[in-house]
């Protein structure tokens, strides 16, 4: 059996992330030995900046290198509607598409049982007390259309049921936008039809 | 546009990574961020201390945290045979499968015009030189049999021609060992027709 210490706790350390295994973490190392060390050093460091410097905003729980997010603090924003997702990542998807202008709150996953994730996992307290708070007026359920996130959705319409004065929505869901009815499955076309819109 | 500096840079560096666009970039960045800081620190160690230590062998240019692999110093293995790979993964590939005892030599690619390798830019010089010098009787062609590593075989077959006391072998080709000629293309199949042999 071949083997280099440096070259084979590389690859292990590699095969740690998400998506990555042996062959792969192997093919990765291999590539990094031939690249310049600058280039390497670079790599190393941006990773290190990364996990030194970018938080979870201590409101709303999205990416920042502040306490407090750009969103949140900026004045411009409105303050009366949040839009609630599972992960950080989910935020910049939506910031990405360009023309949401309120606030987030990010769960930090979503209901799985099975995962032993349950509701006290996620930040659903924080998010009452955020309402109870501010002058919020609507809630954009906003998690996945997917199984877990669907029962993510149902439990959140659940506890917010108490507050009367709030307006609760959930993104379209149905086929996928520019697709075809050809290449959609069965319960994409259920759910198309079930949430059928008059025009 | 959600932006932060650190996210994107390391965003950034990551997808210079091989099979790593900027969607895959951005999930292994959240991994990271989400990743215990310990286990980051080891996984950057390991990156610099691959890049540090591990380096190619002056001899055969296989992977070594020595002046000259352990493969080369090794005073039992059989210095009358070089086995000829493309990359130094070859290598490590043909040390598992655990029967092989003599050399290599790593080329450092395949010939393959249209990308600008020529044969100029691979080992050939340093694999002449080890003939000349060392008491060689067999040179094993491990290139890949796909239509570059063929070209390459065929060009080394070619320059080895005056060495009339040497051996020249390729490995063999065919049906892939445990597949099915179901599974298997018409290429493969013609191959495994043409180079078939008695039993």
């Amino acid at each position: 059996m071949f083997q280099l210490k440096d070259f084979e706790k590389c690859v292990f350390e590699l095969s740690k992330l998400p998506g990555i295994g042996r062959k792969t973490a192997t093919r990765l190392a291999l590539f990094l030995l031939k690249m310049d060390k600058k280039d390497v050093l670079a790599l190393t460091k941006s990773i290190e900046a990364l996990k030194d410097k970018i938080r979870f905003c201590k409101i709303c729980g999205s990416l920042t290198d502040e306490e407090i997010c750009s969103i949140c603090k900026d004045a411009t924003r409105d303050k009366t509607t949040i839009c609630v997702v599972e992960e950080a990542k989910d935020v910049i998807l939506i910031e990405n598409s360009g023309n949401y202008n309120g606030l987030y709150h990010v769960l930090g996953g979503r209901i799985s049982p099975l995962d032993g994730i349950t509701p006290d996992v996620l930040s659903f307290d924080k998010l009452i007390s955020r309402i109870e708070e501010g002058n919020i007026k609507e809630i954009i359920i906003a998690t996945n259309p997917d199984v877990d996130g669907e029962t993510t959705a149902y439990y959140l319409k659940k506890i917010l049921s108490d507050y009367s004065m709030l307006k609760i929505t959930r993104i379209a869901t149905g086929l996928a936008v520019g697709s075809h009815l050809e290449y959609s499955d069965e319960f994409a076309i259920l759910k198309a039809l079930e949430n059928r819109r008059e025009i």
